[in-house]
Protein backbone atom coordinates (compact mmCIF):
# COMPACT_ATOMS: atom_id res chain seq x y z
CA UNK A 1 0.00 0.00 0.00
CA UNK A 2 1.49 3.45 -1.37
CA UNK A 3 -0.56 5.87 0.18
CA UNK A 4 0.07 9.99 0.58
CA UNK A 5 -1.76 12.21 2.60
CA UNK A 6 -1.68 15.68 0.90
CA UNK A 7 -2.33 17.97 4.35
CA UNK A 8 -1.30 16.14 6.97
CA UNK A 9 -3.79 17.75 9.37
CA UNK A 10 -6.51 16.39 11.50
CA UNK A 11 -8.40 14.41 9.07
CA UNK A 12 -5.14 13.50 6.57
CA UNK A 13 -3.22 12.43 9.83
CA UNK A 14 -5.79 10.10 11.29
CA UNK A 15 -6.36 8.32 8.23
CA UNK A 16 -2.97 8.19 8.24
CA UNK A 17 -2.79 6.69 11.70
CA UNK A 18 -5.11 4.11 10.65
CA UNK A 19 -3.40 3.27 7.80
CA UNK A 20 -0.54 1.99 9.63
CA UNK A 21 -2.37 0.06 11.34
CA UNK A 22 -4.78 -1.55 9.25
CA UNK A 23 -1.99 -2.49 6.18
CA UNK A 24 1.29 -2.83 8.55
CA UNK A 25 3.40 -2.35 5.18
CA UNK A 26 2.10 0.85 3.79
CA UNK A 27 4.17 3.82 2.86
CA UNK A 28 2.82 6.95 3.70
CA UNK A 29 4.31 10.19 2.21
CA UNK A 30 2.83 13.54 2.71
CA UNK A 31 2.45 16.42 1.07
CA UNK A 32 1.38 20.06 3.25
CA UNK A 33 1.73 23.95 2.38
CA UNK A 34 3.03 24.36 5.82
CA UNK A 35 6.28 22.92 6.15
CA UNK A 36 6.08 23.14 9.90
CA UNK A 37 3.15 20.96 9.63
CA UNK A 38 5.05 18.66 7.19
CA UNK A 39 8.39 18.43 9.84
CA UNK A 40 5.55 17.58 12.60
CA UNK A 41 3.75 14.76 10.62
CA UNK A 42 6.98 13.38 9.98
CA UNK A 43 8.57 13.91 13.35
CA UNK A 44 5.04 12.33 15.07
CA UNK A 45 5.56 9.15 12.63
CA UNK A 46 2.82 9.96 10.79
CA UNK A 47 4.26 10.25 7.12
CA UNK A 48 7.72 8.64 5.84
CA UNK A 49 8.38 11.56 4.14
CA UNK A 50 7.68 14.29 1.70
CA UNK A 51 6.13 12.69 -1.35
CA UNK A 52 7.60 13.26 -4.78
CA UNK A 53 7.36 12.71 -8.04
CA UNK A 54 7.50 9.05 -7.51
CA UNK A 55 5.50 8.13 -4.86
CA UNK A 56 2.97 10.16 -7.32
CA UNK A 57 3.24 7.75 -9.55
CA UNK A 58 3.39 4.62 -7.29
CA UNK A 59 0.40 5.99 -5.78
CA UNK A 60 -2.53 3.36 -4.86
CA UNK A 61 -4.47 6.28 -2.55
CA UNK A 62 -3.98 10.07 -2.66
CA UNK A 63 -5.57 11.73 0.43
CA UNK A 64 -6.60 15.38 -0.19
CA UNK A 65 -7.48 16.69 3.21
CA UNK A 66 -6.82 20.02 3.25
CA UNK A 67 -9.16 23.54 2.93
CA UNK A 68 -12.06 23.27 0.21
CA UNK A 69 -10.79 25.95 -1.65
CA UNK A 70 -7.58 24.71 -1.80
CA UNK A 71 -8.77 21.69 -3.11
CA UNK A 72 -10.79 22.98 -5.96
CA UNK A 73 -7.29 24.89 -6.46
CA UNK A 74 -4.70 21.60 -6.18
CA UNK A 75 -6.95 18.97 -7.49
CA UNK A 76 -6.29 19.16 -10.74
CA UNK A 77 -3.32 19.24 -10.45
CA UNK A 78 -2.78 16.27 -8.34
CA UNK A 79 -4.79 14.21 -11.25
CA UNK A 80 -1.99 15.41 -13.82
CA UNK A 81 0.79 13.75 -11.42
CA UNK A 82 -0.36 10.79 -10.68
CA UNK A 83 -0.13 7.22 -12.16
CA UNK A 84 -3.11 5.54 -14.34
CA UNK A 85 -3.84 2.86 -11.66
CA UNK A 86 -4.08 5.33 -8.59
CA UNK A 87 -6.69 6.38 -6.75
CA UNK A 88 -7.58 10.03 -5.35
CA UNK A 89 -10.12 10.61 -2.86
CA UNK A 90 -10.91 13.95 -1.17
CA UNK A 91 -12.13 14.81 2.45
CA UNK A 92 -14.16 18.17 2.03
CA UNK A 93 -17.21 19.81 3.19
CA UNK A 94 -18.40 20.67 -0.02
CA UNK A 95 -19.15 18.13 -3.05
CA UNK A 96 -20.83 20.25 -5.89
CA UNK A 97 -17.84 22.64 -6.55
CA UNK A 98 -15.06 19.85 -6.17
CA UNK A 99 -17.23 17.35 -8.19
CA UNK A 100 -17.41 20.31 -10.96
CA UNK A 101 -14.17 21.42 -11.48
CA UNK A 102 -12.71 17.85 -12.08
CA UNK A 103 -15.43 17.27 -14.29
CA UNK A 104 -13.57 17.03 -17.67
CA UNK A 105 -10.68 15.93 -16.39
CA UNK A 106 -8.80 13.09 -18.21
CA UNK A 107 -8.08 11.32 -15.16
CA UNK A 108 -11.96 11.97 -13.31
CA UNK A 109 -12.25 8.35 -13.72
CA UNK A 110 -9.20 8.10 -10.56
CA UNK A 111 -11.36 10.73 -8.51
CA UNK A 112 -13.95 9.44 -5.79
CA UNK A 113 -15.90 12.64 -4.36
CA UNK A 114 -16.03 11.61 -0.22
CA UNK A 115 -17.28 13.18 2.81
CA UNK A 116 -16.03 11.40 6.11
CA UNK A 117 -18.21 13.16 8.63
CA UNK A 118 -15.59 12.99 11.67
CA UNK A 119 -13.46 15.61 13.09
CA UNK A 120 -12.70 17.40 16.11
CA UNK A 121 -12.73 20.59 16.75
CA UNK A 122 -8.76 20.99 16.96
CA UNK A 123 -6.55 21.01 13.82
CA UNK A 124 -3.22 20.10 12.56
CA UNK A 125 -0.77 17.00 12.79
CA UNK A 126 -0.81 16.95 16.38
CA UNK A 127 -4.95 17.16 16.05
CA UNK A 128 -4.62 13.83 14.62
CA UNK A 129 -6.10 10.80 16.44
CA UNK A 130 -6.51 6.58 15.86
CA UNK A 131 -9.85 5.34 15.13
CA UNK A 132 -11.13 8.84 14.38
CA UNK A 133 -13.38 7.14 11.36
CA UNK A 134 -14.50 4.08 13.41
CA UNK A 135 -18.55 3.51 13.08
CA UNK A 136 -18.69 7.09 11.08
CA UNK A 137 -20.42 8.05 8.10
CA UNK A 138 -18.65 8.04 4.73
CA UNK A 139 -20.70 9.81 2.43
CA UNK A 140 -19.62 9.23 -1.38
CA UNK A 141 -20.63 11.54 -4.51
CA UNK A 142 -20.87 10.29 -8.18
CA UNK A 143 -19.37 6.97 -7.46
CA UNK A 144 -20.31 5.64 -11.04
CA UNK A 145 -18.01 8.38 -12.36
CA UNK A 146 -14.95 5.94 -11.00
CA UNK A 147 -13.38 3.38 -12.69
CA UNK A 148 -14.97 0.00 -10.88
CA UNK A 149 -11.91 -1.21 -9.40
CA UNK A 150 -10.46 2.22 -7.35
CA UNK A 151 -14.25 2.16 -6.21
CA UNK A 152 -13.57 -1.48 -4.93
CA UNK A 153 -9.93 -0.42 -3.62
CA UNK A 154 -12.00 2.75 -1.92
CA UNK A 155 -14.37 0.84 -0.74
CA UNK A 156 -12.46 -1.96 0.79
CA UNK A 157 -10.25 0.79 2.46
CA UNK A 158 -12.73 2.44 4.29
CA UNK A 159 -14.41 -0.64 5.30
CA UNK A 160 -11.25 -1.32 6.80
CA UNK A 161 -11.36 1.66 9.13
CA UNK A 162 -14.31 1.29 10.08
CA UNK A 163 -16.42 3.45 7.77
CA UNK A 164 -20.44 2.91 6.88
CA UNK A 165 -21.16 4.02 3.31
CA UNK A 166 -23.69 6.61 2.31
CA UNK A 167 -24.44 7.79 -1.93
CA UNK A 168 -25.76 10.87 -2.48
CA UNK A 169 -25.50 13.49 -5.29
CA UNK A 170 -23.30 16.68 -5.17
CA UNK A 171 -26.53 18.46 -4.81
CA UNK A 172 -28.16 16.84 -2.29
CA UNK A 173 -25.16 16.64 -0.07
CA UNK A 174 -24.55 20.59 0.29
CA UNK A 175 -28.25 20.81 0.58
CA UNK A 176 -28.45 18.73 3.38
CA UNK A 177 -24.60 19.05 5.01
CA UNK A 178 -25.97 22.88 5.21
CA UNK A 179 -28.48 21.77 8.12
CA UNK A 180 -26.61 19.46 10.08
CA UNK A 181 -23.19 20.75 10.18
CA UNK A 182 -22.51 24.23 8.59
CA UNK A 183 -25.06 25.59 10.49
CA UNK A 184 -24.34 24.19 13.73
CA UNK A 185 -20.77 25.75 13.21
CA UNK A 186 -21.80 28.90 12.64
CA UNK A 187 -24.96 28.92 15.34
CA UNK A 188 -21.97 28.17 17.68
CA UNK A 189 -19.49 30.66 16.89
CA UNK A 190 -22.17 33.41 16.98
CA UNK A 191 -23.29 32.70 20.14
CA UNK A 192 -19.23 32.46 21.52
CA UNK A 193 -19.56 36.06 19.79
CA UNK A 194 -22.33 37.23 21.84
CA UNK A 195 -20.92 36.03 25.30
CA UNK A 196 -17.46 37.06 24.72
CA UNK A 197 -18.53 40.46 23.55
CA UNK A 198 -21.01 41.12 26.39
CA UNK A 199 -19.15 40.01 28.96
CA UNK A 200 -15.43 41.53 27.88
CA UNK A 201 -15.05 43.29 30.65
CA UNK A 202 -16.67 40.47 33.14
CA UNK A 203 -14.00 37.79 32.90
CA UNK A 204 -14.84 36.26 36.30
CA UNK A 205 -18.18 35.77 34.53
CA UNK A 206 -17.25 32.94 33.02
CA UNK A 207 -17.04 31.04 36.00
CA UNK A 208 -20.76 30.66 35.43
CA UNK A 209 -20.55 29.25 32.43
CA UNK A 210 -21.18 25.17 33.67
CA UNK A 211 -20.51 21.91 30.82
CA UNK A 212 -24.07 23.31 28.92
CA UNK A 213 -22.33 25.92 27.30
CA UNK A 214 -18.67 24.74 26.69
CA UNK A 215 -21.12 22.03 24.67
CA UNK A 216 -22.82 24.24 22.42
CA UNK A 217 -19.84 26.73 21.64
CA UNK A 218 -17.55 23.87 20.81
CA UNK A 219 -17.86 24.33 17.50
CA UNK A 220 -16.54 28.20 18.28
CA UNK A 221 -12.93 26.37 18.78
CA UNK A 222 -12.74 25.43 14.59
CA UNK A 223 -10.28 26.59 12.12
CA UNK A 224 -11.57 29.80 10.04
CA UNK A 225 -9.04 29.00 7.20
CA UNK A 226 -11.15 25.31 6.72
CA UNK A 227 -14.59 26.86 7.49
CA UNK A 228 -14.49 29.96 5.43
CA UNK A 229 -14.12 28.76 2.15
CA UNK A 230 -16.78 26.20 2.62
CA UNK A 231 -19.21 28.95 3.81
CA UNK A 232 -17.94 30.17 0.28
CA UNK A 233 -18.66 26.82 -1.84
CA UNK A 234 -22.18 26.88 -0.18
CA UNK A 235 -23.25 29.87 0.66
CA UNK A 236 -26.66 29.40 -1.17
CA UNK A 237 -27.82 26.58 0.76
CA UNK A 238 -25.67 27.64 4.13
CA UNK A 239 -27.72 31.32 3.58
CA UNK A 240 -31.14 29.69 3.22
CA UNK A 241 -30.72 27.33 6.60
CA UNK A 242 -29.33 30.33 9.04
CA UNK A 243 -31.84 32.69 7.40
CA UNK A 244 -34.49 29.69 8.99
CA UNK A 245 -32.79 29.44 12.26
CA UNK A 246 -33.16 33.19 12.71
CA UNK A 247 -37.01 32.96 12.18
CA UNK A 248 -37.28 30.54 14.58
CA UNK A 249 -35.25 32.26 16.91
CA UNK A 250 -37.45 35.64 16.36
CA UNK A 251 -40.73 33.68 16.49
CA UNK A 252 -39.52 32.24 20.11
CA UNK A 253 -38.57 35.68 20.85
CA UNK A 254 -41.71 36.86 19.93
CA UNK A 255 -43.18 34.46 21.81
CA UNK A 256 -41.34 35.24 25.11
CA UNK A 257 -42.39 39.19 24.47
CA UNK A 258 -45.87 37.81 24.29
CA UNK A 259 -45.79 35.93 27.42
CA UNK A 260 -47.10 33.24 25.65
CA UNK A 261 -45.42 30.23 27.76
CA UNK A 262 -47.42 27.68 26.64
CA UNK A 263 -46.05 28.42 23.19
CA UNK A 264 -42.73 28.10 24.87
CA UNK A 265 -43.77 24.76 26.27
CA UNK A 266 -44.78 23.29 23.44
CA UNK A 267 -41.56 24.83 21.04
CA UNK A 268 -39.61 23.12 23.40
CA UNK A 269 -41.47 19.91 23.96
CA UNK A 270 -41.84 19.07 20.31
CA UNK A 271 -37.33 19.30 19.61
CA UNK A 272 -37.50 17.23 22.54
CA UNK A 273 -37.83 14.53 19.82
CA UNK A 274 -34.25 15.10 18.85
CA UNK A 275 -33.17 12.58 21.59
CA UNK A 276 -34.12 9.78 19.18
CA UNK A 277 -32.36 11.32 16.43
CA UNK A 278 -29.06 11.74 18.25
CA UNK A 279 -29.10 8.13 19.51
CA UNK A 280 -28.66 7.43 16.07
CA UNK A 281 -25.14 9.26 15.91
CA UNK A 282 -22.02 7.82 16.39
CA UNK A 283 -20.08 9.45 18.77
CA UNK A 284 -15.90 9.85 19.17
CA UNK A 285 -14.61 6.69 21.17
CA UNK A 286 -12.71 9.82 23.79
CA UNK A 287 -15.52 12.46 23.80
CA UNK B 1 -27.12 15.26 59.25
CA UNK B 2 -30.91 15.19 58.96
CA UNK B 3 -31.69 16.09 55.16
CA UNK B 4 -34.73 16.28 53.24
CA UNK B 5 -34.58 16.46 49.14
CA UNK B 6 -37.57 18.55 47.72
CA UNK B 7 -37.52 17.51 44.54
CA UNK B 8 -35.69 13.93 43.99
CA UNK B 9 -34.56 14.43 40.12
CA UNK B 10 -31.42 15.02 38.78
CA UNK B 11 -29.97 17.64 40.80
CA UNK B 12 -32.03 16.89 44.16
CA UNK B 13 -30.86 12.98 43.55
CA UNK B 14 -27.40 14.06 42.89
CA UNK B 15 -26.89 15.86 45.66
CA UNK B 16 -28.68 13.09 47.96
CA UNK B 17 -25.75 10.51 46.70
CA UNK B 18 -23.24 12.77 47.47
CA UNK B 19 -24.45 13.51 50.91
CA UNK B 20 -24.68 9.75 51.77
CA UNK B 21 -20.83 9.12 50.78
CA UNK B 22 -19.81 12.43 52.41
CA UNK B 23 -22.00 12.17 55.42
CA UNK B 24 -22.77 7.98 56.37
CA UNK B 25 -24.62 8.40 58.92
CA UNK B 26 -27.29 11.10 56.84
CA UNK B 27 -31.26 9.94 57.20
CA UNK B 28 -32.08 11.27 53.74
CA UNK B 29 -36.26 12.22 53.49
CA UNK B 30 -37.75 13.14 50.53
CA UNK B 31 -41.10 15.40 48.77
CA UNK B 32 -42.50 15.44 44.82
CA UNK B 33 -44.54 16.14 43.01
CA UNK B 34 -44.87 12.63 41.28
CA UNK B 35 -45.44 9.90 43.16
CA UNK B 36 -43.66 7.99 40.41
CA UNK B 37 -40.72 9.95 41.28
CA UNK B 38 -40.79 9.57 45.12
CA UNK B 39 -41.21 5.96 44.60
CA UNK B 40 -38.22 4.98 42.25
CA UNK B 41 -36.03 7.52 44.34
CA UNK B 42 -36.67 5.56 47.36
CA UNK B 43 -36.15 1.97 45.08
CA UNK B 44 -32.88 3.56 43.78
CA UNK B 45 -31.83 4.41 47.42
CA UNK B 46 -31.72 8.23 46.53
CA UNK B 47 -34.23 8.67 49.83
CA UNK B 48 -35.15 6.56 52.62
CA UNK B 49 -38.17 7.72 52.75
CA UNK B 50 -41.35 10.35 52.25
CA UNK B 51 -40.40 13.43 54.76
CA UNK B 52 -43.39 14.55 57.26
CA UNK B 53 -43.92 16.61 59.82
CA UNK B 54 -41.07 15.31 62.17
CA UNK B 55 -38.31 15.20 59.47
CA UNK B 56 -39.30 18.71 58.63
CA UNK B 57 -38.81 20.40 62.27
CA UNK B 58 -35.62 18.10 62.42
CA UNK B 59 -33.89 18.87 59.39
CA UNK B 60 -30.75 20.57 59.07
CA UNK B 61 -30.50 20.97 55.33
CA UNK B 62 -33.55 21.23 53.26
CA UNK B 63 -32.53 20.97 49.77
CA UNK B 64 -35.44 22.79 46.97
CA UNK B 65 -34.57 21.43 43.66
CA UNK B 66 -38.08 21.83 41.72
CA UNK B 67 -38.59 24.20 38.28
CA UNK B 68 -38.59 27.51 39.47
CA UNK B 69 -42.01 28.42 39.16
CA UNK B 70 -42.51 25.54 41.91
CA UNK B 71 -39.82 27.40 44.03
CA UNK B 72 -41.52 30.61 44.14
CA UNK B 73 -45.03 28.67 45.13
CA UNK B 74 -43.47 26.12 47.60
CA UNK B 75 -40.79 28.01 48.97
CA UNK B 76 -42.79 30.47 51.35
CA UNK B 77 -44.58 26.95 52.42
CA UNK B 78 -41.43 25.35 53.38
CA UNK B 79 -40.47 27.63 55.31
CA UNK B 80 -43.19 27.80 57.47
CA UNK B 81 -42.67 24.04 57.80
CA UNK B 82 -39.15 23.76 58.68
CA UNK B 83 -37.77 24.05 62.45
CA UNK B 84 -35.94 26.83 63.74
CA UNK B 85 -32.29 25.60 63.18
CA UNK B 86 -32.97 24.13 59.47
CA UNK B 87 -30.88 25.28 56.73
CA UNK B 88 -33.08 25.31 53.41
CA UNK B 89 -31.28 25.86 49.75
CA UNK B 90 -32.72 26.07 46.34
CA UNK B 91 -30.86 24.87 43.29
CA UNK B 92 -32.81 27.28 40.92
CA UNK B 93 -31.40 28.85 37.88
CA UNK B 94 -33.11 31.86 38.27
CA UNK B 95 -32.56 34.18 41.50
CA UNK B 96 -34.03 37.57 41.90
CA UNK B 97 -37.69 36.42 42.09
CA UNK B 98 -37.02 33.75 44.36
CA UNK B 99 -34.90 36.45 46.60
CA UNK B 100 -38.03 38.78 46.27
CA UNK B 101 -40.61 36.35 47.04
CA UNK B 102 -39.28 35.43 50.31
CA UNK B 103 -37.85 38.66 51.36
CA UNK B 104 -40.37 39.19 54.34
CA UNK B 105 -40.81 35.76 54.84
CA UNK B 106 -40.31 35.54 58.97
CA UNK B 107 -38.08 32.83 58.56
CA UNK B 108 -35.66 34.16 55.62
CA UNK B 109 -32.57 33.78 57.92
CA UNK B 110 -32.77 30.38 57.76
CA UNK B 111 -33.18 30.31 53.79
CA UNK B 112 -29.12 30.50 51.40
CA UNK B 113 -30.27 31.42 47.93
CA UNK B 114 -28.04 28.94 45.25
CA UNK B 115 -27.49 28.22 41.52
CA UNK B 116 -24.75 25.25 41.38
CA UNK B 117 -24.02 25.43 37.92
CA UNK B 118 -24.13 22.11 37.68
CA UNK B 119 -26.29 19.22 35.09
CA UNK B 120 -26.99 16.98 32.57
CA UNK B 121 -29.83 17.09 29.72
CA UNK B 122 -31.66 14.49 31.50
CA UNK B 123 -34.10 14.90 34.27
CA UNK B 124 -35.97 12.60 37.03
CA UNK B 125 -34.53 10.36 40.07
CA UNK B 126 -32.28 7.75 37.29
CA UNK B 127 -30.55 10.77 35.85
CA UNK B 128 -29.22 11.32 39.16
CA UNK B 129 -25.14 10.86 39.46
CA UNK B 130 -22.37 11.06 42.14
CA UNK B 131 -19.97 13.89 42.48
CA UNK B 132 -21.73 15.85 39.66
CA UNK B 133 -20.73 19.01 41.73
CA UNK B 134 -17.45 17.98 42.07
CA UNK B 135 -15.65 20.81 41.22
CA UNK B 136 -18.31 23.10 40.03
CA UNK B 137 -19.38 26.32 40.64
CA UNK B 138 -22.40 27.21 43.35
CA UNK B 139 -23.18 30.95 43.27
CA UNK B 140 -24.69 32.19 46.55
CA UNK B 141 -27.19 35.86 46.64
CA UNK B 142 -27.95 37.49 49.44
CA UNK B 143 -25.66 35.75 51.26
CA UNK B 144 -25.91 38.29 54.15
CA UNK B 145 -29.40 37.40 54.36
CA UNK B 146 -28.50 34.12 56.18
CA UNK B 147 -28.36 33.34 59.87
CA UNK B 148 -24.28 32.93 60.33
CA UNK B 149 -24.26 29.77 61.66
CA UNK B 150 -26.08 28.37 58.37
CA UNK B 151 -24.25 29.96 56.24
CA UNK B 152 -21.48 28.06 57.92
CA UNK B 153 -23.36 24.62 57.69
CA UNK B 154 -24.49 25.55 53.98
CA UNK B 155 -20.04 26.41 53.20
CA UNK B 156 -19.17 23.20 55.00
CA UNK B 157 -21.52 20.69 52.60
CA UNK B 158 -20.73 22.51 49.72
CA UNK B 159 -17.22 22.26 50.61
CA UNK B 160 -17.31 18.43 51.09
CA UNK B 161 -19.26 18.00 47.96
CA UNK B 162 -16.13 19.78 45.88
CA UNK B 163 -18.01 23.14 45.30
CA UNK B 164 -16.36 26.24 44.27
CA UNK B 165 -18.37 29.07 45.58
CA UNK B 166 -19.00 32.64 44.35
CA UNK B 167 -20.62 35.38 45.75
CA UNK B 168 -23.31 37.94 43.64
CA UNK B 169 -26.27 39.43 43.63
CA UNK B 170 -29.71 38.04 42.02
CA UNK B 171 -29.80 40.83 39.65
CA UNK B 172 -26.21 40.40 38.13
CA UNK B 173 -26.87 36.53 38.66
CA UNK B 174 -30.08 36.70 36.39
CA UNK B 175 -28.42 39.01 33.86
CA UNK B 176 -25.11 37.15 33.48
CA UNK B 177 -26.62 33.37 33.65
CA UNK B 178 -28.92 34.00 30.66
CA UNK B 179 -25.62 34.90 28.72
CA UNK B 180 -23.93 31.89 29.27
CA UNK B 181 -26.55 29.49 30.21
CA UNK B 182 -30.19 30.37 29.23
CA UNK B 183 -29.40 31.75 25.66
CA UNK B 184 -27.39 28.17 25.03
CA UNK B 185 -30.57 26.51 25.71
CA UNK B 186 -32.58 28.35 23.12
CA UNK B 187 -30.02 28.35 20.48
CA UNK B 188 -29.63 24.58 20.58
CA UNK B 189 -33.61 23.83 20.96
CA UNK B 190 -34.12 26.36 17.92
CA UNK B 191 -30.98 24.60 16.19
CA UNK B 192 -32.99 21.29 16.41
CA UNK B 193 -36.39 22.40 15.34
CA UNK B 194 -34.86 24.50 12.35
CA UNK B 195 -33.01 21.06 11.07
CA UNK B 196 -36.25 18.25 12.33
CA UNK B 197 -38.19 20.98 10.45
CA UNK B 198 -36.59 20.48 7.32
CA UNK B 199 -35.08 17.27 7.62
CA UNK B 200 -38.84 15.44 8.60
CA UNK B 201 -39.01 13.64 5.12
CA UNK B 202 -35.66 12.55 5.07
CA UNK B 203 -34.85 10.88 8.15
CA UNK B 204 -31.65 8.54 6.33
CA UNK B 205 -30.48 12.51 6.75
CA UNK B 206 -29.28 12.51 10.26
CA UNK B 207 -26.84 9.50 8.80
CA UNK B 208 -25.37 12.95 7.60
CA UNK B 209 -25.21 14.32 11.40
CA UNK B 210 -21.53 14.21 13.29
CA UNK B 211 -20.35 14.86 16.68
CA UNK B 212 -20.45 18.09 16.45
CA UNK B 213 -24.44 18.56 15.67
CA UNK B 214 -24.63 16.49 18.39
CA UNK B 215 -22.62 18.88 20.73
CA UNK B 216 -24.32 21.88 19.49
CA UNK B 217 -28.22 20.17 19.79
CA UNK B 218 -27.45 18.51 23.44
CA UNK B 219 -29.25 20.89 25.18
CA UNK B 220 -32.61 20.54 23.29
CA UNK B 221 -33.30 17.30 25.12
CA UNK B 222 -33.33 19.51 27.86
CA UNK B 223 -37.38 19.48 29.97
CA UNK B 224 -39.34 22.21 29.22
CA UNK B 225 -40.98 21.84 32.17
CA UNK B 226 -37.92 23.10 33.96
CA UNK B 227 -37.05 25.59 31.14
CA UNK B 228 -40.17 27.37 30.71
CA UNK B 229 -40.50 29.16 33.79
CA UNK B 230 -36.72 29.80 34.13
CA UNK B 231 -37.40 31.98 30.87
CA UNK B 232 -40.59 33.26 32.00
CA UNK B 233 -38.80 34.87 35.37
CA UNK B 234 -35.78 35.84 33.39
CA UNK B 235 -37.58 36.76 30.37
CA UNK B 236 -36.45 41.03 30.11
CA UNK B 237 -32.62 39.17 30.25
CA UNK B 238 -33.01 36.48 27.97
CA UNK B 239 -35.15 38.49 25.55
CA UNK B 240 -32.31 40.95 25.08
CA UNK B 241 -29.65 38.62 25.28
CA UNK B 242 -31.82 36.49 22.17
CA UNK B 243 -31.78 39.80 20.47
CA UNK B 244 -28.09 40.64 20.25
CA UNK B 245 -27.62 36.93 19.12
CA UNK B 246 -30.10 37.81 16.76
CA UNK B 247 -28.26 40.35 15.36
CA UNK B 248 -25.05 38.18 14.97
CA UNK B 249 -26.47 35.67 12.98
CA UNK B 250 -28.24 38.32 10.70
CA UNK B 251 -24.83 40.67 10.54
CA UNK B 252 -23.35 37.03 9.69
CA UNK B 253 -25.66 36.07 7.06
CA UNK B 254 -25.09 39.73 5.46
CA UNK B 255 -21.48 38.87 5.04
CA UNK B 256 -22.18 35.67 3.33
CA UNK B 257 -24.23 37.50 1.00
CA UNK B 258 -21.66 40.13 -0.11
CA UNK B 259 -19.17 38.11 -0.14
CA UNK B 260 -17.12 39.57 2.71
CA UNK B 261 -15.66 36.56 3.66
CA UNK B 262 -12.86 38.01 4.69
CA UNK B 263 -15.26 39.45 7.30
CA UNK B 264 -16.32 35.75 7.96
CA UNK B 265 -12.88 34.32 8.44
CA UNK B 266 -12.32 37.58 11.21
CA UNK B 267 -15.41 37.03 12.47
CA UNK B 268 -14.58 33.30 13.35
CA UNK B 269 -10.65 33.97 14.11
CA UNK B 270 -11.93 37.03 16.77
CA UNK B 271 -14.14 34.07 18.40
CA UNK B 272 -11.63 31.13 18.58
CA UNK B 273 -10.30 33.14 21.52
CA UNK B 274 -13.02 30.99 22.88
CA UNK B 275 -10.75 28.20 23.39
CA UNK B 276 -8.75 30.04 26.64
CA UNK B 277 -12.30 30.60 28.02
CA UNK B 278 -13.78 26.99 27.92
CA UNK B 279 -10.10 25.50 29.48
CA UNK B 280 -11.60 27.25 32.26
CA UNK B 281 -14.84 25.83 32.69
CA UNK B 282 -15.08 22.28 34.83
CA UNK B 283 -16.61 19.39 33.05
CA UNK B 284 -18.54 16.21 34.19
CA UNK B 285 -16.36 13.52 34.64
CA UNK B 286 -18.16 11.16 32.96
CA UNK B 287 -18.13 13.03 29.48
Amino acid sequence: MNAIIVGTGLIGGSMAKDLRCKYPEASIFGMDASEAHLEEAISLGIIDGIAGSKEFSEADIVIVSIPVDAIVKELPKLLDRIGDDSLVIDAGSTKSEICSIIADHPKRRNFLACHPIAGTEFSGPSAAVTELFAGKTNIICEVEKTAFKLQERALSIFSRLGMRIRYMNPEAHDRHIAYVSHLSHISSFMLGKTVIEKEKNERDIFDMAGSGFESTVRLAKSSPAMWTPIFQQNKENVVETLDEYIQNLEAFKQKLIANNFEGIYNEMDNTNKIKLILKGIPQNKDR
